[in-house]
């Protein structure tokens, strides 16, 4: 699949962006998705490439809002098809919340292969061992002309009316920042991943998780398992995104002057 | 050749990003040259996408090598054919020196279209009302397998004997690491221009010019012509790699607090 000699100081990094070129190679990753993985690679090591306490607190504020939810959705893109799809099953069985296409490029027949990638996923899901006679497998749904975000111009604001259309709150990793933009201005909560602090999308976001999505969707998932009601409301009422945020900054800063 | 509306926040981002995927489209640009391309973007906002004191500092001494050099060669990816061919060919024509073609993922006939593209900027250059006349249009040399590079494993250990194999100083833009080490292992004097200022490569040239290559390019062609010998061996002899280094990362430092 590559040519990258295993005594290169940085193979393990180099084999793992062939997940994402994979990606490219099946349909299912936009070429610019490409470009926006090379940014998160920047933030990410800049960051440290592990899971930092200000990451930590947002997956948990994040565990509680989606667990309170009443109608949740989780919002697929390229990206993190080709990343995480067993991740997004897990997270959308746990949820009991549909997954739903939406994507910004779209050539001809992506969103129609990033479906069939997750619904192989999800087949495979639905016989592991661990989830046979297990309900919940999510669904899988698509873009529709029927329901419309306001505030959009793109290809995005085509959703389905019983997902984003409908929903309290969207999950919504590897976002861009005009369509998080106009989720919260319709009044909907919405749950982010990003690497850069800075980006529209993590300033907007209701809950912003400044790590990469494949450390944070198995933290997220066992969190949301673990979570009592009981407490969810207070721990959402008490979380400040924007705290959150500069505590990312100042990690980025220290590490700059490192 | 994109659906981003212009209404769209950052539209001209965007944009430029299409030049990139272009290359990929004709054939240029590698798949993975396109994440490279998104961990640059990512440093360039952290930089404020402007040519800053640290650069001009590095290009200044840069264009004193470049013009100090006996056998200058300039270095060619599929990133820098895409986004820059006329710099390069100006730069050669500048500095006499040839252009070579070397990249890292050597997807079947891309060596060969790289060439082909430069070739035609080049024709382009040599019947431009400016150069009409003029010599000096540089040669495109490409890898062979009678001159080997030391110290690295990859494909990019092929060159050519009468180009990076026998240079003194190599222009590398956008470099990986590991040929940088071999070539300065070997002796040889590495410009390079990297928008990290901690890769290896920043870390490892003889002159880092932290900067997108696309406003780089300009600048460094001018200030050779403008350079008199007399003051280039003094601009060498005192420049100091590590402190560009320094003050570009208290730069992103800067940046992250703000």
């Amino acid at each position: 699949m590559t040519d990258v000699p295993k005594t290169h100081p940085r193979y393990l990094s180099l084999t793992l962006r062939d997940t994402i070129v994979a990606g490219v190679a099946q349909g299912i990753t936009s070429v610019h998705g490409l470009i926006a993985h090379g940014r998160g690679e920047a933030f990410d090591y800049l960051i440290g490439e592990t899971t930092q306490p200000f990451a930590i607190e947002a997956i948990h504020a994040a565990a509680a809002m989606l667990r309170l939810a009443k109608h949740p959705v989780i919002s697929v893109n390229g990206n993190v098809a080709a990343l995480v799809p067993d991740g997004l099953i897990e997270l959308g069985q746990v949820l009991n919340a549909p997954l739903e296409v939406n994507i910004f490029h779209t050539e001809t027949g992506r969103e129609q292969r990033i479906r069939e990638h997750l619904l192989k996923h999800k087949a495979r899901s639905e016989t592991s061992p661990a989830n046979v006679g297990v309900e919940g497998a999510p669904d899988v749904l698509m873009p529709t002309t029927e329901a419309q975000l306001s505030y959009i111009d793109s290809n995005r604001k085509f959703v389905h009316p019983d997902g984003i259309f409908k929903a309290d709150v969207v999950f919504v990793p590897l976002e861009d920042g005009d369509r998080c933009e106009a989720l919260r201005k319709m009044g909907k909560a919405v749950v982010t991943v990003d690497l850069n602090p800075m980006s529209r999308t993590a300033q907007q976001a209701s809950i912003t998780i400044v790590d990469n999505v494949v450390r944070t969707l198995p933290l997220l998932c066992k969190e949301i398992r673990e979570f009592s009601d009981s407490t969810a409301a207070d721990t959402v009422s008490q979380y400040s995104n924007e705290a959150v945020l500069k505590k990312a900054l100042q990690h980025i800063s220290r590490c700059g002057n490192g």
